[in-house]
């Protein structure tokens, strides 16, 4: 049987479990014994131009540990926003790369990331099949936006709707504090879907009500439906705590923070967001002149691994052995997704997909999941969210701080191919 | 025997250990069968005045559990910004408080806060003395800033610490992730003192040598000092992490948001600030042009129990007991402190100080445990500060997410005393 040698990138921005994917192709790769080399890019498809890459199954068959690499956070191998041009723009660089990938013996290439890494899955396979590379191209999804179509969630959402429920439960403890009327507004990471800003509505239980108003990008937000709807929680609490997402829109489309300093963009164009708490705060403090404090979960929400869900680390390092035997089985051209084949008792199974329906699309949250007043979530979402961020994972603490995985060969411009 | 009824509440902002230390002075009060009641008042000595308390004891014998109220962050008992007028101000409120106090029998009054609370044990003390009043008053230190004085720690500060570590290196790693060079600013909580800030040092390991660079309010801030620090940084690594207090002030003592339109104040006329990341934001864009983000730790810092310290909640319900055991021995006018008789293996014994040299001041970071290049902490204040990180608590989950006591109690305006 002929030996074969495969890539692993990972790209886009950092979850709490696109390492558990990681670790679940590895883990699969050595198992099967089909690999002779298991090399992982460092800063995803950018590095692999640059012949930046280090030899994985090396790394973990010796003193570094799989189960260290799940439980870590952000990205092991580095990531990169680089947009793949087309062929027709940059055949240059289509030419390099597979030369790249056969000067290596590669047959296998996995590539684990969002919507913009399935382009580039998307691209890199169709390309393949017009030069008859037997190369086979797996997308592996990761996102904590929960945005990607074709799968019933993503990995690396479940931790971050798990952060930001338990942070939201604390913040409401917080906020209950002082006899006096005040508005808590959480604004929370989701730029035109709003699945990340709906699990705050995880925090509740019997024994905490918040939060009391949610607000999504798939609704259009109106001012005056805003301040009526506090004025009704005022009726009967003195504390009103606010989800909202940072990307929400006005009738015309229009962000709330559009024209604001904080407005950014990134690689791809697209606008990063920032400030719509601080609008909405001033918006509250002129109508009701109270108490008002707006809080922005940082980058904590994706990378928070000492409150990841163990379900979904589980199912994200599942995902990434059932990419390595998606290959295996001769798929090339997909990008692996959950079927939630169960939602009681809960059971998900992996299941290849054609990527160039999936790319640069969005999944946002059907309308029928909102309440009718467009403030908060219905009981179907709750129920689609609960079972993503069950479980608690088992970190290693030294003095007193989680123990994560070396990843000094980020820091540095060494690599194994110079 | 006579028997005797006793008081507690809380006051200031909240912790994810003030409530240990109620747990605490409930627990010994049963213990000790010294009091018939053990009230709560509800909004600290604001409740008291309007006569809101509750029963302790009796909800504590029944069903709640000490325990998760040991593990519920904020306050059980809500809080209030009051600052009690001086006799000769306000000689009514006086009568009014101490006539309720002896209308229930009250003779032990344990009041756990921060400098503003121990300001309120020190008045109300020496009241009680000038007109014979047997009532004896104890102080029980908390705040996440680690400045007050005569204690070797504040019960609060060690969880904020490990929260504000453990964040720390999560953002180390999450900055890790890009081949760019980029400046990533983490704005710490702390008015004067930099404790908490210096804390964001127990995030180095042998994985982790974030933060990079720290600046603390205790020594002045140098505009062209800090983009040097960040230039010589830059020679080595791509990735400069700073951890910086939201106090820092220049030479002439002016906070570096100062006439920010982020700029507030408290009740008790305290400059409230934040801002301080986005100022530093800019300065380093303006000189580097390259990536730069600024996180402002938000409440979490003060209520993120499910990362709390086991040491901190442990030692926190500790003093809480010996804050009974003080009065009981027949102490009035004094706060407990925590006393290090050794470092190594760590150990602390509580004794009771004279509280009206405690309340108003402010103990901040000795100079000499700030390094000479006054952008870092030294060994000495490493070392003091690791014990009261270690550990972990075992916090009970459901459906995913931390079970925190019941507090509806705050949410109305019942009260048993109506």
């Amino acid at each position: 049987m002929t030996k074969r040698n495969c890539f692993i990138g990972q790209s886009g921005g950092p979850t709490s479990a696109i390492n558990a994917s990681l670790a679940g192709v590895i883990s699969r790769c050595i198992e099967t014994n089909e690999f002779d080399h298991v090399y992982g890019m460092l800063n995803g498809i950018k590095g692999l131009l640059e012949h930046k890459y280090i030899d994985l199954k090396e790394k973990f068959n010796a003193k570094e540990s799989l189960e260290n690499l799940k439980n870590t956070p952000a990205m092991y191998l580095g990531s990169c926003r680089y947009k793949l041009p087309t062929f027709d723009e940059d055949p240059q660089t289509y030419n390099a790369l597979f030369k790249t990938l056969d000067d290596l013996h590669i047959t296998d290439f996995y590539y684990i990331g969002g919507n913009d890494s399935m382009d580039t899955v998307a691209k890199l396979s169709a390309y393949a099949k017009t030069i008859d590379s037997p190369i086979r191209f797996i997308g592996i999804p990761k996102t904590i936006d929960n945005d990607l179509m074709g799968t019933d969630h993503t990995p690396g959402f479940g931790s971050a709707a798990k952060y930001v429920a338990a942070s939201m439960l604390e913040i409401a403890y917080d906020s209950s504090i002082y006899k006096l009327n005040a508005v808590t507004i959480i604004e929370i990471m989701g730029r035109n879907a709003g699945w990340l800003t709906a699990a705050s509505a995880l925090a509740r239980s019997a024994n905490c009500d918040a939060p009391d108003l949610i607000y999504l990008p798939e609704v259009a937000f109106e001012k005056d439906k805003f301040l009526n709807d506090i004025r009704e929680v005022f009726k009967t609490k003195r504390s009103v705590i606010i989800a909202v997402s940072e990307g929400i829109k006005d009738k015309n489309g229009e962000f709330l923070d559009s024209d604001s300093k904080y407005a950014k963009r990134d690689a791809f164009g697209h606008i990063l967001h920032s400030g719509t708490g601080k609008v909405l705060e001033s918006m509250v403090y002129q109508e009701f002149k109270c108490k008002v404090r707006s809080i922005e979960l940082n980058v904590l929400q994706r990378c928070a691994m000492h409150i990841a869900s163990k379900v979904d680390l589980d199912e994200s390092f599942m995902i990434g052995e059932s990419a390595v035997d998606a290959s295996i089985n001769g798929e090339t051209g997909v990008m692996m997704t959950f079927n939630r084949v169960s939602n009681d008792p809960y059971q998900v199974i992996c299941e290849p997909k054609d990527v160039s329906y999936i790319a640069n699309l969005e999944q946002k949250i059907p309308v029928a999941w909102i309440n009718e007043k467009h403030n908060h979530i219905t009981k179907e979402l709750y129920d689609y969210l609960l079972p993503l961020i069950q479980g608690e994972v088992s970190i290693q603490y030294q003095n007193g701080i989680p123990q994560y995985i070396n990843i000094d060969h980020l820091k540095t411009d060494e690599n194994t191919a110079d």
